[in-house]
This record gives C-alpha cells, structure tokens and sequence, in this order.
C-alpha cells in the first residue's frame, strides 16, 4: 500500500498512483485527526470521497503516531493522551475513540489502537503494554459498528519469541478480519525483522490477510513474503523518491549523482513509470534545480517499481516458483536469499 | 504559454500540461544556460526530448532575467556581463552567445537579447538602451543558422508613445518572423499597459504573431487581445496556484481561507482541470497540511482555465462577438471593459 498519511500520496494525482498498479493505499489516523479533522473528513464525504480514491482504503489506528510525534504521551488503562504535534492541543486517543475516527473517515480496513512502546525496555514494561495492547484490541473489538469496515489487530512483541507467540495466539482466537505484525522497522537488523515476522506468522490464521507495518525495503518485501506475510505499506517508495532515490533491478541509483549528469537512458528499460519516459540527465536536472517534477516523477516510479515487484511476486507464488523468483531479484540487490527456518 | 523555466512547468508532468489545453510552451535561456548548461540540453536530445514537450516550444534571450537575477550587470556595446545567481560565476551574454544558446536548447520561437534597464530612467539612459537594443537584434538576426527556428525582435520604451513608435517601426523593417512587445508588467498600472500595447500594436506587421512578454492576468489577457496581441507568456496561473489562489469567472478564490474548509464544491462547476474533480475543502486541507498535490492541482486549474480563456478568444474573435464576449467575461471578474484609444 502507498502512504497517503494526509489524505493524498505525497506528490501524486489520484489518476497517478491508479497508474503505479497499487490496489490499497493507507490513510493516518493520527494526522487526519488532528487535520483537518475526522468530522470534517466525513462532512467532505469521507476519505474516499475526499481524496477520489475508489479503491480500499485502510487506515491505521493513530497508536504508533502517537509514539513517535505526539509529546506528553501519558498512557493509561484507559487512554493515551498526547500534544498534537500541530498545535499543541491537548488530545485524548482512546480505542474507542480511534474506532470513531476511523469511521467517520469511512476507510475499509480499521486498525485496533495498541500501545506502543520504545525499545529495548525492561520485561516487565514490554509486557504491561502487551497485555494493554490486547485488552485495548478487545476494546475496539466491542466498539466497531460499521458493517463495512474491516478491522484487523496487532500483533506486538518486540523481538520476544515468546511474546511474539504468546500475543498472535491470544488475538487469533479473537474476531478480527485479518492481523497485523506491529513494532518492526524501527530500528532492528533485516535478520531479526526476518526472524520475528517467521515466528509470528504460523500462529495467525491462514485465511486471514496477514500484514507487515511500516516495511519496507524490495529486500523485505521478498523476504517476508517468504515467512507468510501478504500486505505492507511504506514510505520508503515516495519518501526515498522525493530525495531523489530511485529504486531498480540493479539496486538504487541516487540521481543528484554528477554521473547521471548527461545520461540518456531511462532509470530501466521497459518500465511504464512517467519517469522512465525521461532520460537520467534530465531527472538529474530536476533534482538539481529543486523542482518539484523531479519528487513527483521518482515517486511514480518507485511505487510502480514496488507495484510491479508485488504483481511478480502473486504470479511466482501461483505459478509455483516462487523462491526461484525471489533469488533472482535479490542477486540483483546483491543479496543472497535468507534460508527459511 | 505556460511557462517553463527550468525546462519543466512547476509542479505538473508533461502530460498534464498537455491535458490544459496549452499549445506551446515557454522556457528560459538564462536559467538553462546556467542549469543544465545548454550544451548538457543539447546533448540530451534538446529541449524537446528531454522535456517530452512535441508541441513549439518559446525560449526567451535572457535579457530580462539579467537585468532581473544576475548581480554586477555591466552592459557595453558588445555585451552584459553578470554574475550567476546560483554559483556567482561571470558569464558574458552577447546577442550572438544568446542565439547559440537558444539553437542549442533547440526552440522553435528565439528572442532576440534586448538591453533592459530600470524604469523610470534619465531619457537619454532610455534612448541608449533602446538604440542598442535595436542594434542588438541585429546582430542576433545575423547570428541565426538554424531555418527550423523562428526568431522574434522585442520592442521596447517603457511608456513613452514616441520611443514605441521609432522601435516597433524600426524592427517591423527588418525581417523577423514575430514581434514582442517587452518592457511592461514591471509595475505601471493596467491602463498604462494597455495603452502601451494600443500605441505599438498598430506599428507592427498585422500578418506576424504580436506577442506580449510576462502577462498577465486574466484581465490583462482580453484588454490587450483587444488592442492587438495574439501571445502572451505568464508565470502567473502556476506561481498563484503554488500559493492557493485559483482563477475562476466570479474572480479568484484563496483557499487556504476558513470558508472553504467543508466546502463540497469544486472550484468551478463544468471545469475539466484535476482540481475540479475535489471539493474546495480538500483543496484547502492539502494547503494547510503543505501537500504537494495542493500546487499541482491548483496550477493544473489555472492553466486550463487560462487556455479555456484563449480558447474561448479565438472563437469569439472568429464569430465577431469578442466586444461581447470580453464585456460579459471581465463583468464577471468586477471590471468594466476599457474603451479603446
């Protein structure tokens, strides 16, 4: 899923990110709380309407927004009540409250408010927040109204094996329409990323969409594929694209580089990206000049890169050659495939 | 014309800038000259192919924005001499390195290098740019090889109707395929403009396109339309749509103001743009979150509303209704039509 944290996908029209191949995008919970305001949202006829966006939307639950740019942050039984990193108001998150929100943003997929917390941190404190984590799932659970919306919980757990477990198998045996892994991508190796996302996949339900938050690089994607992992959603793609990073079978090329300077080529052969129409030389220039084309150019291009690496991936996994597949793109990466297990 | 500074128009792809109407589009030998380089443009396959633009393509001398951007700015007889505004480096602009340049970008449309100077001025000061301007184009006239290129002379004199006269009289006897009226939207009123373009209109040949440089508003376009100008070039509809202000025919529309914030109306009813397909409190929650997709939007609306106007101009001009048809548009705007002469 591209990231549309404020109701749009940094730098693409609508028509634009249909174009990169992506079925789903993801809204912020967090940030279309605090603006312009998920009553406002609804009285603009919600995200879909809003942004023209008729494909799903899933939005997620505002939990790790206010982890990472709320202040305050005090976190009870209750609620977490943080400063918006706006204005500074004074704003009271309960799980109800993020399924309200998340309602009247009308999205297809909501996400449980968990509670996140910064690691390493003592046994103890991981584990408080984990059970919080659970009773709040439960929580948004009893609080949903919506027939049309899914809701999908969160699996927590740090790199605990054992809490990990312990986590999927309570909230496996609860009604939810699919389960994410939460609290990866912050600052671990691939290798444990890895390793968690294998634990904790063969105690969700295969029938269930199994989601990987906040990953990841085309390296994850393939690898956490490979340990049962069907959804993501990033940044990374439009992000790394606004600075001029572009993603490729041989691995990034950073364009500001003086190497591109009177490139010719495309960024690839036979891409169907808009920035592929343009040879390096020139998206070299635009970054160079500061215009805005280059970001929107990149971005088109990386995520139709990640569309295009997903869609192969769906035709090797049905086709049955799968981990041939990936081996040959991660070599490309200058990457030797993990083993399983 | 849209304009295309940098060898892109701010914030759309190509496509886009297609997708408004516009036919032909402008870009700046100063700024290419200094980044890429033209030798860099040249080498990757000219303007056209590097931007993707097929249609004609307008490149100005590098006059104004010598006058405007450059520092030290020492004018002789043989040249202007500057300091880059990017890296302060001197470059010597003569009329026969501004032609070079402008074959090398490969333009369809040259301007010849005119002397500008800052207004009010002692008259002899004026007189002396004015001769030397004269004497300047042609030199570029002289310097021009490529058949594939057009070149058009600019005609200068502030707002003096005689200075006007002797220069428009002057270039209209030498053989340039257009004529620019220059010098004006530099902070005279519009019925000073106006009455500028009305006093050298007549001077110049009625068969060759008469071209107003650097305007203007939706205004300015009908009033000197209706004096005799066929062309303009205008940053405006991109610039002020960078900054949330949206042309529509009750006059423009700020939006980041409060009242459109659950505004369900797109800017204009029956306007094709990307912008019209949202409503007006999207428009305004992408500008006070700071997304991208806000000027994007915003100056695929001015554009198409500009070359819907023009449009609208050819064919009331074609049906000999363009005095009604001017009434009716700048009533709408809150301007009363100015008589001519």
């Amino acid at each position: 899923m591209p990231v549309g944290t404020q109701g749009t996908v940094k730098g693409l029209t609508i028509d634009q990110v249909a174009s990169t191949g992506a079925d789903m995008i993801l809204g912020n919970t967090y940030h279309l709380r605090l603006r312009p305001g998920h009553e406002t949202v609804a009285r603009l006829g919600g995200l879909h309407a809003m942004s023209g966006w008729d494909g799903p939307i899933l939005t997620d639950s505002g939990g790790f927004q206010v982890f990472s740019l709320g202040s305050l942050n005090q976190v009870t039984e209750q609620a977490a009540t943080f400063r918006s990193h706006i204005d500074g108001a004074i704003v009271v998150l309960t799980p109800e409250h993020s399924i309200e929100i998340q309602e009247a943003l009308g999205s297809d997929v909501a996400m449980v408010l968990d509670h996140v917390i910064a690691l390493p941190a003592p046994q103890a404190e991981v584990e408080d927040a984990l059970a919080r984590s659970i009773r709040w799932a439960a929580r948004c659970r009893a609080a949903s109204t919506r027939s049309d919306q899914a809701l999908f919980a969160i699996v927590q757990g740090g790199l605990d094996a054992q809490l990990r477990r312990q986590c999927a198998t309570e909230l496996a045996a609860m009604p939810f329409e699919g389960y994410a892994v939460g609290g990866l991508s912050v600052g671990e190796t691939p290798e444990e990323m890895y390793a968690t996302a294998a634990i904790t996949t063969p105690h969700l339900p295969v029938d269930k969409p199994r989601y990987l938050m906040g990953v990841g690089t085309p390296r994850d994607l393939i690898e956490n594929v490979a340990r049962g992992i069907d959804l993501f959603d990033c940044v990374m793609p439009t992000r790394n694209g606004r600075n001029g990073l572009a993603f490729t079978d041989e691995g990034p090329l950073k364009l500001r580089n003086a190497t591109h300077r009177e490139d010719q080529r495309p960024l690839m052969q036979d891409c169907e990206c808009l920035a592929c129409r343009h040879s390096r030389g020139y998206l070299r220039h635009l970054f160079n000049a500061k215009e805005m084309l280059g970001p929107t150019l990149l971005s088109h291009h990386n995520l139709t890169y990640y569309g295009r690496l997903m869609s192969e991936v769906r035709t090797a996994l049905e086709q049955g050659r799968f981990e041939e597949y990936a081996a040959g793109k991660l070599r490309g990466w200058g990457y030797e495939p993990i083993p399983l297990g």
